[in-house]
């Protein structure tokens, strides 16, 4: 091959698809919407996919009665995040890029990318990878399961007795149920299980936390010898909470979807203790998918080297930024509702800010607070807002979860329906 | 952003990323190994990964006491086609790519890929796609085990008995003793369950064709209402057998791995009839891993879109060409010898290449013939070859499974090492 480094018009081979990328990233959709290098090409140019609610060619056309989406965790509040990034976080991926099943000493573990993770848990400050194994996952909902295979006693007579506290994430139950094993068995809600009498039966509790759904910081409720614990800390970032110190749990579980925000790349790791729990979750990554694919393990790379940049600071200032805003902006416009309320987060020191911040949660746990409003997901429905329903977290449906960290398109009118709905209620009121 | 396309020396953002991978690729690492964007960084510059039995910085340096590799099934016989095309297989990926959780029609699968998928298999002639449903997997070793989910009875009293023919490839067993569950559970050898007084027992049957270890093409063996089919199709390309006709089975499963050679990509395909099969198929890849990385599936739409290249014959061409030659020249070297065989493989029509072709297998299934070599990997060993151990595919040990598919240099070593055994056993009968 030839090439002449150092001289941008010297590239050679690379110049193709290089012009490729900045063809479709020319494209700007009005700013409602993007176009990607493996999206629809219609008479040869790409096309663009718009966000909720735009339609049209470049995403211009508003649909005025499109209902808001505040439904999943989609993470496209840091999309503007890596724009402003463009030349820092673009790789350009040759065709013969790790085409082996193994890295250069036999494992399917970027080592590199293991430094960088360490790296930012340090700058972030909320876990301990000293002394720590880390495992890979297909995002970190592979990760869950493996966890509860490793923690699972081998030939055990009953099944290990999996749960939850609710409200919970509900992939916990339903990911237990479906991969039904003789090893273990989901059991509902901690708090059932939660009196000494139980002391000898083998229990997995998963802690969330901060919790999806309503953004509290918890711990593990079960005790003792054969209480084992998994530490869910998706949301343990500064963009989401406080960092009261750092996470030093035996499994801690973590995820790029909620750091960087690329739900699509699925690529989440587990920092565990005890080397046996490592062994175990290593098997169940290989025999699953032989380990997590190379190119998600090549963009989290890069993806880590621009959070590290300049001292690592910018993606959580952004994060928490954009993330307070939009609690402030939704508790201001609930602030005189008697119908509607969201939790409250308490105010606390943060080791990362090195001072006291407020609440700025992923996921607003909207609470209807009529006694006829048995079904809040309806009565946001009725109001234009789609959100996800008490039931799914195992909680009442007079709660409705609503995701904050979707684009500011989805965001912004979430915010619109809500004012509505409050100056509906207050309106009501005034009549 | 500045975008100015169409001219080269006009690039914007994507300069610094297309640099940097021009800069990695210039490394040659005297053809003995490569350099990789995600590798180790040494003094601010990339560090040559070398392939097995070459060292130094520049993986010149032959270690003469190396052992041959043909352990693994590592593809990478198929590199240099990819450095062939590095203009056209090369991605850039920006930062901001596919950060969601979907796709634009809300699903995980990227339709314009499964197009692609489509395409390749109409021109290779190996299966039937029209009007059946595709799922994707994290390699074709998530789809296994999710095949066995989504084809073992509800509620039955009973798991269902999955089997396999001897020899088999090892995960198969190794898998589903693993994810043992209610549902299912591994029972060894098909020809034991080969008899009528079966009928009414739920049965799943992996066929692999061709057959890995021993390259031969294979057919069902169960047959009745409560036998279901799952064929592992990894290997029908026209690199390794000849193709008789369009595979049109109920569950076909298919990965990247074995045909463009990106076995670290973790990107594979089932082929499905039955929807409710497809439906239980995609809950499995939703709840282990959300289904498969959106940066794998844009790598996958890539390399397919280079093999269809200019008709989409190149990549098998090339694939049969090396395979052919490297299994010629192992069949010769063993022409002479008593003591070792390796596999017979019927010359056969091939649609694809439009003539009768000759064996081209992935694997030599190795035989020691002599009564006393009962542990035939030993006798390898002693010989500085490592291969897979009969056992380890439920044969005997008198087999070894020697992998062809790995690098020029690990092939060349192999058969150096294979004409000094043969050589000894010669020079030994003459004396």
């Amino acid at each position: 091959m030839n090439l002449y480094v150092g001289n941008k018009c010297e590239l050679s081979w690379s110049t193709r698809a290089a012009v490729e990328a900045e063809a479709v990233a020319s494209l700007t959709c009005s700013g409602h919407g993007r176009a990607f290098l493996d999206g629809l090409v219609v008479e040869g140019k790409p096309v663009c996919e718009c966000n909720t609610c735009f339609g049209g060619p470049d995403c211009s056309q508003f649909s005025p009665g499109c209902a808001a989406d505040a439904d999943d965790g989609d993470p496209i509040f840091l999309e503007p995040f890596w724009v402003r990034h463009a030349a820092s976080s673009a790789i350009l991926v040759t065709g013969w890029h790790r085409m082996s099943y193994v890295f250069d000493d036999q494992s399917y573990i970027s080592q590199e990318l293991k430094r960088h993770i360490c790296k930012v848990h340090a700058i972030a400050g909320n876990a301990v990878t000293a002394a720590r194994f880390i495992v890979f996952g297909t995002g970190s909902t592979q990760l869950l399961n493996a966890a509860v295979h490793a923690l699972s006693p081998d030939n055990s007579s009953t099944p290990a007795r999996v749960v939850a506290s609710i409200p919970f994430y509900p992939v916990y139950k339903t990911q237990t149920d479906f991969f039904q094993s003789t090893e273990f068995k989901f059991q509902g809600d901690t708090s059932m299980w939660n009196d000494t009498s139980n002391t000898s039966m083998n229990f997995i509790e998963f802690v969330t936390s901060p919790n999806n759904p309503d953004g509290q910081l918890k711990k593990a409720i079960l005790e003792g010898p054969s209480v084992k614990t998994i530490y869910d800390h998706a949301y343990y970032w500064p963009h989401f909470t406080a960092i009261p110190a750092p996470a030093d749990e035996d499994v801690m579980i973590f995820t790029i979807s909620k750091l960087t925000g690329h739900a699509g790349t699925r690529f989440g790791w587990a920092v565990i203790k005890d080397e046996a729990v490592y062994q175990r979750m290593l098997t169940y990554m290989d025999l699953n998918t032989i380990g997590s694919s190379r190119d998600s393990q090549l963009r989290a790379l890069k993806l880590f080297k621009v959070v590290l940049e300049g001292g690592g600071r910018e993606i959580f200032e952004f994060g928490y930024k954009t993330m307070r805003n939009r609690w402030e902006k939704l508790s201001n416009a609930l602030l005189v509702s008697q119908h509607f309320s969201i939790q409250e987060i308490a105010y606390q020191y943060c080791t990362f800010f090195q001072k006291v911040r407020g609440p700025s949660p992923a996921y607003a746990w909207f609470k209807c607070e009529k006694e006829e409003d048995k079904d809040c997901y309806a009565v946001l429905k009725a109001a234009n807002i789609i959100g996800r329903n008490g039931s799914m977290f195992s909680a009442e449906n007079r709660y409705v979860r609503l995701s904050l960290i979707r684009s500011q398109d989805d965001f912004d009118l979430l915010l619109h329906r809500i004012n509505i709905l409050v100056s509906e209620e207050n309106g009501a009121r005034t009549m």
